[in-house]
């Protein structure tokens, strides 16, 4: 087995599957979008050549499966998602994809007890309908009606972008893994993080996934001259949508490990001389611990509220996501932490701020995640990369963890 | 004369106008876009049945003209605009171009020294183009080849919309006033302000327009992922915008008689979590006072630097519109107060919060500005209104000033 082949191949066809855009001259990928035909095509040839039955099920997700000698026992998924975000790099999902594929093509002369299954999901990002992980949830049975009649910006909604891509969402029920039926999840990914940067470390091993709240924060003044209306007299939507924003930065700032984001922020009307009558805010807050989040969440909001008042505004909160801190399988964990020892690496623990397809999994079966270093802990951007030698030194620990869950 | 029934038409004909919109059901309708046909139409129209002749200069302003008796006399001109903001309501400029119509036919029985013209220009607002007044810059001759470069959100330039709306810009110079050949202009106008409404007066004489400067600042950061980048490492562009926004507001509450707008915030990418890499914000200040305008415009741009530099950011500001306070003409001005007076009003000077074509005017002659109180001092919104009584009350003292200015 050539490690240093694989790892060349993992990293070339991450560069195929960056030319499959939506947009000309930037990377963007959103769920089941035209450029998915592509990246299915290929990702379905390279899963071939390595062994494995591929299938396509009805939420999109690509899965590629080795069977295992007694049928009965639970398999094995690695995997990771195939959509981005707007702009993006072309590691985030797309490596532990690949990551799995090429481990999987490394232990294909083998026959294990358990089947392995590598699954490239087709949603996690939430950039088209605003709901993420559409992809695990439908594999772990909990793609919804709520979810499948959302919509995008363009008013289609998930059920209808099933349809447009040749699927029948009537064949849900078959995307679903039977409870009891997986036996482990893992999932490598880009840390998207400047920690193992820092610390100079290739790989790092995820003991928890930072909990999340989501919400959209809509404030409603009165549109109005811009030179005419004296300021005593406004109703400002912005003025009081900007201060939640300072609030939001000064919060995460001064509440050790909180991570606070507003990273959608819409005016009405929009023209330079009106005074804006409504605003629209997005906000993303994330804590190891559920407690912490909640209360900045509460505060966050309450700050809105009086912001709101101070202007005579109304402010509507429309709740988004709401993420409980996850925490890796304890033993699975471990079991990654010696893979990683055994292959001469220092096990850091690096929680994960972002979310993952590992969170929806973790309600199905335990989960491990292993972080490659992301270089100046750039991520959700072109200038995401991945050292090749990092790469290799994954695949190398992926493949030691991946014959032993087998073959128990 | 029936000035009930004159009143009566100059609102039913706001509320045809008010039909003549690019979007159902709101009315928008920007610098010669396709709206702007049927008005030209109807306005026509309506000039021609006051005994006006009717023509349509190279950058689609409408004029209507009463000859005079003696033909060297420099004529009289009365108007406002056709053009509208985004969402806009019925009044503002349409209903000083309707009444300077309706004054022209009520006094169509009479032939003055002074030949009269009803001008309705065709853009003031900036909607478009993001720069206003192209339509009295051409009627001042001052359309040059910088403007008529200028571009829409579609990429279409000045010249281009002219072109397409069936008129040739090599036409422009015949559009232009002879200087010295214009004896004052007289411009109607709802208040856009609360201050007549506050005073319970339904007419306000206007001593001065505020200045005003508009720019665009810039922030350029580094898009990151929202989860995975602690606060500390962020370079967030939405940071310091909004940092902007509140400054803008606080400054212009502690300054006396300073009106600060941010009207348009946009952020890139703008996904819910993605830590935002570049924001887009307008800046527009007005006062009476320029040296108090261009303190506030220098500290803000200063404060924005340092929010800039504080986050490791670019910034960049676009400078636009520079537009000096104007002084009403003195004398004009003092006839139309008298004219009030004449009338049995309290001649309140009001001054003007908003830019108007006389800011324009004001370059080529003696200008004078009358005000029609806005109820709620609500104006750049559906709601825009304007009671019945006072439309009289303004047509009353239209007609008995300018058969004076029109007689000397």
């Amino acid at each position: 087995m050539n490690l240093d082949a694989l790892a060349d191949s993992v990293l070339a066809r991450c560069d195929v599957l960056a030319g499959c855009s939506e947009e000309p001259g930037r990377l963007t990928r959103r769920f089941l979008t035209p450029p998915f035909r592509q990246v299915h095509e290929h990702v379905s040839r390279w899963m071939a050549a390595a062994g494995l039955h591929v299938r396509l099920d009805a939420a999109g997700n690509l899965r590629g499966r080795a069977p295992g000698r007694e049928p009965d026992a639970p398999l094995f998924v690695v995997g990771s998602h195939l959509d981005t975000v707007p702009d993006a790099g072309r590691y985030d999902g797309v490596l532990g994809v690949l990551l799995g594929v090429a481990a999987a093509e490394a232990l294909s002369g083998r026959r294990f007890p358990r089947a392995l299954e590598v699954i490239a999901f087709s949603e996690e990002e939430g950039a088209r309908f605003g709901a993420p992980y559409l992809g695990s949830l439908a594999a772990c049975g909990r793609l919804g009606a709520d979810l499948l009649a959302r919509r995008d910006a363009g008013g289609v909604t998930v059920a209808e972008a099933i349809r447009a891509y040749g699927l029948d969402v009537a064949d849900l029920p078959a995307a679903a893994y039977t409870p009891g039926a997986v036996a482990g999840y893992l999932e490598a990914h880009i840390e998207q993080g400047p920690v193992l940067d820092s610390l100079g470390l290739p790989l790092g091993v995820v003991p928890a996934i930072l909990g999340q709240t989501r919400a959209w924060v809509r404030f409603a003044g009165h549109a109005g001259h811009a030179g005419a209306q004296p300021m005593h007299l406004r109703r400002d939507a912005l003025a009081a949508a900007a201060a939640l924003v300072t609030a939001v930065e000064h919060r995460a700032r001064t509440t050790p490990g909180l991570r606070a984001t507003v990273g959608s922020l819409t005016v009405w009307p929009g023209a330079t001389n009106v005074v804006p009558g409504q605003a629209r805010v997005s906000l993303d807050v994330r804590h190891a611990d559920d407690a912490v989040r909640a209360r900045a969440v509460a505060d966050l909001l309450a700050f809105a509220r009086s912001a709101a008042s101070e202007r005579g505004l109304g402010v509507e909160v429309e709740p988004g996501l709401e993420q409980p801190a996850v925490a890796c399988d304890p033993r699975l964990t471990a079991r990654l932490a010696a893979a990683l020892e055994d292959r001469g690496h220092r096990p850091e623990p690096v929680p994960s701020g972002a979310g993952h397809d590992a969170v929806v999994m973790a309600g199905l079966c335990p989960v491990a995640m292993l972080f490659l270093r992301s270089p100046g802990g750039v991520s959700h951007h072109p200038d995401e990369s991945v050292r090749r030698e990092d790469v290799r030194a994954a695949l190398d620990v992926m493949i030691c963890f991946l014959q032993d869950e087998l073959a128990r």
